[in-house]
């Protein structure tokens, strides 16, 4: 298991830019979650934000909204079967999603909703309320406020080159079908 | 050059669901504009809506507010350094980024902005104009309103297996870095 490193905020976008499908994990009252989500993206730098859409019918929506608190973590190839789990049930109907899966959780740091282990890195966010997209977008806007990587990773805010299946992002498609990342491309800079 | 096939706009998530970098494409009063964008995201499937950042500092910006209407397309590993390109390049200050940058602009077909050509497909894409997620977040959402795709890459709404390095999807980093797709990774599904 990884010992992660504090992430630079300014650099934790980059934890998302690419792409990778995330788990989002939530607590409140007692109770906490985790589902997936295709969709999110950053929003900002710095301070840095994302972007999550969650669906009304999930429960991760009311602990979310209860708690005003998330993480976004970024999964790894060998919990892609996890994120299809956690994808597909839902936790208005299963009492704890983390154990029905495997996924492990683990505290959190700056907020209550834990992370979930074995992933590349997460980003602990606080809910900027914006009910106008909520309602009609379920768009979920969220300022970052403490991030951590896998330092075999991601190092002083800078991807390394994935040579380990294993360390792969997964990237989802449809169905049971994700791609995972692939290999870096280095462009030089234009004048 | 593919002969790009029109794609189902309910089908048409999928071409940004695994998260890759898109060109944003965009056209008014005579000038047309292309800018790089990796903070992209499906928003919703049916009707379907994405959401995309795009920087109050960019020309591409006053095209699409005037217009209402702008493209994502999905460009490939042979792009990468022409993404970098109209990624790094403003339209305040270059007369022609397509020429600048060697891509190719297509006509649109239920939009004036051009498409990019030699992408994997791209979104025609109506403005929801919401202005205080435009002030306040950079945040633009738009409607797809067709959708085509490179029929090699991508058939009857499912994206096929990659095999040559010069249709991966590009991811960006951060410098002049990209990640490329990678393989895919078929989960069994819940029962």
């Amino acid at each position: 298991m990884p010992s992660y490193q504090t992430v630079d905020l300014a650099k934790s976008y980059r934890l998302l830019n690419h792409g990778p499908t995330v788990l989002v994990s939530s607590a409140h009252g007692g109770r906490q979650n985790v589902m997936a989500a295709a969709w999110s993206m950053p929003l900002d730098f710095n301070p840095p934000k994302v972007a999550v859409v969650i669906d009304k019918s999930t429960f991760s929506r009311q602990l979310i909204e209860a708690s005003g608190e998330f993480v976004l973590n970024v999964p790894l190839q060998p919990q892609a079967a996890a994120v299809l789990r956690v994808g597909s049930d839902s936790g208005l109907d299963v009492a704890d999603k983390f154990a029905a899966s495997g996924l492990v959780a683990a505290p959190g740091h700056a907020v209550a909703a834990p992370h979930v282990d074995g992933c590349a890195g997460w980003l602990e966010c606080r809910l900027i309320r914006e009910p106008h997209n909520q309602q009609q977008y379920d768009l979920f806007i969220g300022e970052v406020v403490s991030a951590w990587a896998d330092p075999t990773l991601f190092v002083d805010g800078h991807w390394q080159p994935i040579h380990d299946d294993a360390k792969r992002t997964l990237h989802y498609i449809a169905g049971g079908h994700f791609f995972t990342i692939g290999a870096t491309l280095d462009v030089p800079l234009p004048e």
